[in-house]
């Protein structure tokens, strides 16, 4: 049990490699994904804790309030399972990239950063890259987030900002940023263009937005288009409205 | 004090038709919104503070602590506001409608109520209507979720789902609920049709949707395009995708 209890931070989880996945819907996606390596339950008749052990799983019970002690969430539901990070690296998901992915640039609030990744596996995009600064991608309060679809798509992160836009600009991956200061309206014609091939969006803190070393760097500056009277959306509301742009040019519907 | 107190609670908002201000940008957009009645402040040189006394509006110094006890958050940057809820009716709204409103159907987390005004503010939206289910307009956490466009567009409810629909059926204003069922693609050709005069689209509960008894009231019904491994979008996301796609068919970008 404390051994599942250390993976509630995050330094443990970058060592071990492993997160905690709390709930059923978590806990289904997980061993869906063959991540699963334990699971701690408070039924002994509970299902997917005997499927999981039908595999081959180890299956711990445990009292509720055990339970809760390795929980971030109040009410865990009866489950929770010790889970490999699936690695994936910057070259595997780049190489070649036939569609798009995501970079979420310093998004540190971890409800954004979960909801991003889960309209990322929506729309198809390849993967979800997190810079430093970004929420650490496997915390519970993210993986909740994802409503079970952190397998769905790949993830990795967080990574150096300079090494993302290198590796992405030395594969001639278009980098499309997201911000409030374009004329260029991510609808308009130039993106069309800039998103016809593989390309990334990037987004920015929630603050602070991308800063300026990024926006120069990057090969267009596009702006979703918004009523005078508000200034910014929310960052992930941003996101689904710019990766459904480029699903609708890069999957069939 | 403790009558600012008071509209923490859902009850005393209703009843006196006011809510609560956290925080700088809550409090600007209110007082650009001539809704505010009371400011609360901790430091008397504060600049906004001082512009609402101009205006007349009643200014009260308090301590960190009262101030912290008429606030949600653990951090309330420094001044609070009593405002009047702009009331608006559903005729207001609807007589006539020449773009688009969206329909909270019990959406009952704050965060995403919150970020679907945002959202709907950005977009053009006419206004955001909420019905019985759904979480309060008015607390501390919608409040803050809309990041000050909670004055930026109007919003009413919560109202009796069949009221609306009616409301909306009586002006002829087609009626699109955004559900996972459908074959028919919020993107194709007749959604395109449907949305292309004055239409509200219908968003349900995070847990379960929009019930059978909606999705048969409604003109058409349908889905967000999602990859085969995917179930659902967060409702906040899934509002930004199908309100910028009316966006793009009714402002000029």
């Amino acid at each position: 049990v404390s051994g599942a209890r250390d993976l509630l931070q995050s330094k443990n989880r970058r060592i071990r490699q492993q997160f905690l996945a709390e709930g059923p819907q978590a806990v289904s996606a997980a061993l869906a994904a063959d991540l699963v390596s334990q699971v701690f339950v408070v039924d002994e008749f509970d299902e997917l804790a005997q499927a999981a052990h039908r595999a081959g799983i180890r299956r711990s019970i445990v009292t509720e309030a055990g339970l809760k002690a390795m929980c971030e969430t109040v009410s865990p539901q009866g489950i929770v399972a010790v889970c490999q990070i699936p690695e994936v690296s910057l070259e595997e998901v780049l190489t070649p990239l036939t569609g798009f992915v995501v970079v979420c640039v310093g998004v540190s609030d971890p409800g954004n950063l979960g909801t991003i990744i889960r309209t990322a596996a929506a729309a198809g995009a390849r993967a979800v890259i997190t810079t430093t600064g970004s929420a650490d991608l496997w915390s519970g309060k993210v993986v909740r987030s994802t409503v079970g679809t952190f397998a769905a798509v790949a993830v990795t992160g967080p990574l150096d900002e300079d090494t993302v836009l290198t590796a992405l600009s030395s594969r001639s991956i278009t980098t499309v940023a997201a911000a409030g200061q374009s004329e260029v309206s991510i609808f308009g014609a130039e993106i069309a263009a800039a998103t016809a091939g593989p390309h990334a969006w990037l987004l920015g803190s929630e603050a602070h937005g991308l800063s300026d070393q990024t926006l120069n760097q990057v090969d267009v500056v596009a702006t979703i288009p918004m009523a005078a009277n508000v200034e910014s959306l929310n960052v992930a509301s941003a996101a689904a409205i710019c990766l459904y742009a480029s699903r609708l040019r890069h999957v069939v519907a």
